[in-house]
């Protein structure tokens, strides 16, 4: 750890540090698993081809971040398996119905939570930063899912307000599952608050984080 | 096509290439979405890398044979698209319903067709047939395969009555829908039979499929 955030020691980031990992790590590896499934609902074999080069990104960063927590010392798996319930939990309650919906998870929920994980980034050690800001690097999705959704849309304007129902209970369950995980991962959740230093602070990151939603939003050419 | 087999003009063994390339491609894609699938299944994280891992080894070699039949000028897409329906069905009709059937399948299956593509392509040019080795070879899946189930059925023994009907009915399954293609492909199944001349090969070549098949199953503690 080369520059420990203000008020937090050495031996308080260290564990947050293996939970990111393992937490990015397990999402990865569910992402992979949900691109690939969602190519079932591909409705030509090019985009079926695209969406699972998108996987195949993803099964990347899942390596990069395996390889890391193994450098580290940690035991990948173990860093992984406390986060398994909760993402298992998630993806579970926002399985996609068909093709537009899979777009829209990833694009919108992909978004949310990629802002949230560079947010905390920000107060880990440099060599693990750079890792994070590399697995969350979008790998092609947005533009795709965009121009899929829009030209959908255009065909069908009806669709706008279904997927724009489906977006607001993807995000209200990734807050529910957040929230669940920072109640279990006290190291995680102390790094998020008090890398801060106050409440006031973490007004403001959720105020970050949903400005940049609703431009997501806006770009499928929904509602948020 | 450097080497026209005996009997067959290259008239004839062009279009032939063409469904080899497509259907090998369109093969390497679903066997992509398939293992990824059966990630789900994965009894532990360890597992379910590793067969991430292989799924993603598959889609490598989808894209080499993207990329092979672009640069022959066929277009992709359309050299897949006469094998969806064929590969669709077979891998709607054997979905595996746990860990075990997917790895069987995925051993068993896999072995048979690649043993099958690879007697088709010793007739082609020699840079197709390379190319055809090359994404036949196997990701890891065969150890891998063999290693869990044996030590599966080494822990219930009942297990093995129920995965040797399981892998018989995969082949039926597949033999059923390799017929199909070739009836609806003249150009691949005329090089099946063509480039060996009389039917008595034909029937060494089933042989030597069949031997094949029975020591993989064998491999696994099943009897064929």
């Amino acid at each position: 750890m080369t520059e420990p955030a203000a008020d937090l020691s050495r031996a308080e980031i260290e564990p947050a540090v293996l939970d990111l990992l393992g937490v990015l790590a397990y999402g990865e590896l569910t992402a992979f698993e949900r691109l690939a499934d969602d190519a079932r609902f591909a409705p030509t074999l090019a985009d079926k081809a695209a969406v699972g080069g998108m996987a195949v990104a993803e099964f990347g960063h899942f390596r990069l971040l395996q390889r890391r927590l193994a450098q580290l010392g940690a035991d990948p798996d173990a860093a992984m398996q406390p986060f398994v319930a909760a993402l298992d939990t998630f993806h579970d309650s926002t399985a996609p119905r068909d093709w537009l919906e899979g777009l829209v998870k990833a694009y919108v929920g992909d978004g949310i939570a990629a802002d949230f994980y560079r947010e905390v980034s920000s107060f880990v050690d440099q060599p693990t930063r750079e890792l994070v800001l590399e697995v969350l690097a979008d790998t092609g999705h947005a533009a795709f899912a965009v121009q899929r959704v829009r030209a959908a849309i255009a065909a069908e304007p009806a669709l706008a307000g279904r997927l724009a129902l489906w977006a607001r209970r993807l995000v209200g369950e990734a807050l529910t599952s957040a929230q669940r995980v920072a109640v279990d991962h006290d190291a995680l959740a102390r790094l998020i608050v008090g890398g801060r230093g106050d409440l006031a602070e973490v007004g403001r990151l959720l105020a970050r984080l949903t400005d940049a939603h609703s431009q997501r939003m806006a770009s499928l050419g929904l509602s948020a």
